[in-house]
């Protein structure tokens, strides 16, 4: 089952479920109005929104054409948005560059961040800074949603409390990051909004693509129309979504609606830029710029500027599974 | 404007109008059903509030009781949830036990922390941890509930974005703090749900109490029937409300229904425990305990314990403005 929230200008939208092959939509409202309310009673309200599904992929039901220009995030305001780290090759790739500790790569227990949640981008909302000298960066992350989840939860707990997965773009100020982990109480000023892709997904819409708690799909990024990166979000993720909730759930519970990213999607490779077509390449300019100094004893990918352009979007058959984000930068 | 979010058995609870006294209330549903609701749209909402208020004061409205034990968080879950660091000798006291870094100390710009909103306790839910040798504390704080607030805002902006005012209690894991604060991702394990007073009042509805965007009040801390503390938020706070908002607001907006902690209220002085009817003491364990051992050589009182009682509550006139925060702690 496939989901958005379309604008209807009010603060949490309007659910929609959208076809399998993303053309059409039709209304969720009489089921529940937002994606929130769904996940609020999710065991009574997924089997009517997946039987709405069924009908709008047979064809039962018209719908109307779905615009992903139209759609906020998912959920465009949310409860909880917690960031893990599930790939190490990126903690250690932007370890130099953020002037991070030791402790930053242990490899034992996964580190999380809280993040701001109350205003969640739009897949095509510009990203906008004041200040054109902050070092802006992208990060390219799978995430998921899950329903609620008890302080000091299983493994398996954790598993069943996936409830959709898409992709997400954890914007970040790596001018800020160094002063953010220096006066260590973490990323406040150094994270702006994070933005999503158009649609969410349930595991099982995913296929043999979600496994292992993973997603095994490459996540293709361009920047300005060239490809910057496609590494695999299901390679070299250390920690699956399953650790990085038993983590988060350690010392609390967790609320229906928590939004997790799984970090900077990362592979190990020593490839610099630009890619090949079969390249891998990265899913934020930090870790370029890491192999380009090793490389070529400097940093030769600058950062975003206003007018840049970004895209992400996890890929399979060709195809942009949660649709892309795609972001310009405004000096507001 | 007194209001409070009654336990209906839903995640937001449902809004209602507190009298004065604190002794009656009436439901707010006809207006706004639920907290979040009437910020949302608080330019509409809060002049229909207000005289519903004023009819349930000059009792053209008998309404119901106002019982606190049902009270919930007067946002159960928020969509944000900052704390600041207003007062400066709060910081040098903790400084030596959180292994915390000279720029803490920094007077020119307050810290702030992310903190987890997505489950806010009620006044009187008890404090669950599952391991008793974490080193519990509580932090007795003065919030603020604010409007849409724009990236970038003045202090005037910042100032007239307060809508409500209470009191939190900031509960925190001592001994996992120093874990959080070194690996500079902030504060997550350490953190657990922070609770609420069960009454939020608007500026206007404080009086003089309210003034230079600080609550001019003591707050009272008990400890197992104890007086523990009862330093006034009105001084020493270096940084007051609109101060913490614009830092807030440096590099993104800040969304309706925010909630910005002001940091444990911390007055200067050097007396230890147990205080004098009309000393000052601590709003928190470990500021006792710092100031313990520069005097005694060694930290004298201990952190909580299950079973052991805290009530907090903001004073005037002898009684608890916003109601009391009393909740015991449970080994879960």
């Amino acid at each position: 089952m496939k989901l958005a929230t379309l604008n209807n200008g009010r603060p949490d939208g309007h659910l929609v479920i959208v076809s399998s092959d993303l053309t059409r939509c039709v209304s969720a409202g009489r089921i529940a109005p937002t994606l929130q309310a769904a996940l609020d009673d999710w065991s009574v309200h997924a089997p009517a929104l997946t039987a709405l599904a069924a009908q709008l992929d047979a064809g039962a039901i018209a719908g109307q054409p779905f615009d992903p220009a139209a759609a906020l995030a998912p959920l465009p305001r949310a409860y909880q948005w917690i960031d893990g780290s599930g790939y190490l090759s990126h903690l250690e790739r932007v370890r130099s560059l953020k002037g991070s500790k030791d402790a930053e790569l242990q490899s034992g227990r996964p580190l999380l961040y809280q993040g701001g949640s109350d205003s969640l981008s739009a897949p095509t909302a510009p990203i906008r800074i004041t200040d054109p000298d902050l070092a802006l960066d992208f990060e390219a992350e799978v995430a998921v949603i899950i329903g609620a989840v008890p302080m000091g939860a299983t493994k398996a707990q954790a598993s069943a409390a996936i409830r959709l997965v898409t992709v997400c773009n954890d914007v970040s100020l790596r001018r800020l990051v160094v002063d953010d982990l220096q006066n260590g109480f973490g990323f406040f000023h150094a994270k702006p909004s994070t933005s999503f892709a158009p649609i969410v997904v349930t595991p099982e819409g995913l296929g043999t693509s979600w496994r292992d708690n993973r997603l095994h799909l490459p996540v293709r990024v361009e920047v300005n129309g060239t490809l910057f990166g496609q590494p695999n979000a299901g390679t070299d993720m250390h920690f699956d979504f399953a650790d990085l909730i038993v983590e988060a759930a350690r010392t609390r519970s967790l609320a229906s609606g928590t939004i997790l990213g799984g970090g900077t999607v990362s592979n190990r490779h020593d490839e610099s830029l630009p890619i090949k077509k079969d390249g891998i390449g990265f899913a934020c300019i930090a870790e370029a710029r890491t192999v380009e100094k090793l490389k070529y004893g400097r940093a030769r990918t600058p950062f975003l500027k206003p007018s840049d352009t970004v895209r992400i979007g996890a890929m399979a058959d060709g195809k942009s599974v949660f649709g892309d984000i795609f972001q310009k930068v405004v000096l507001a």
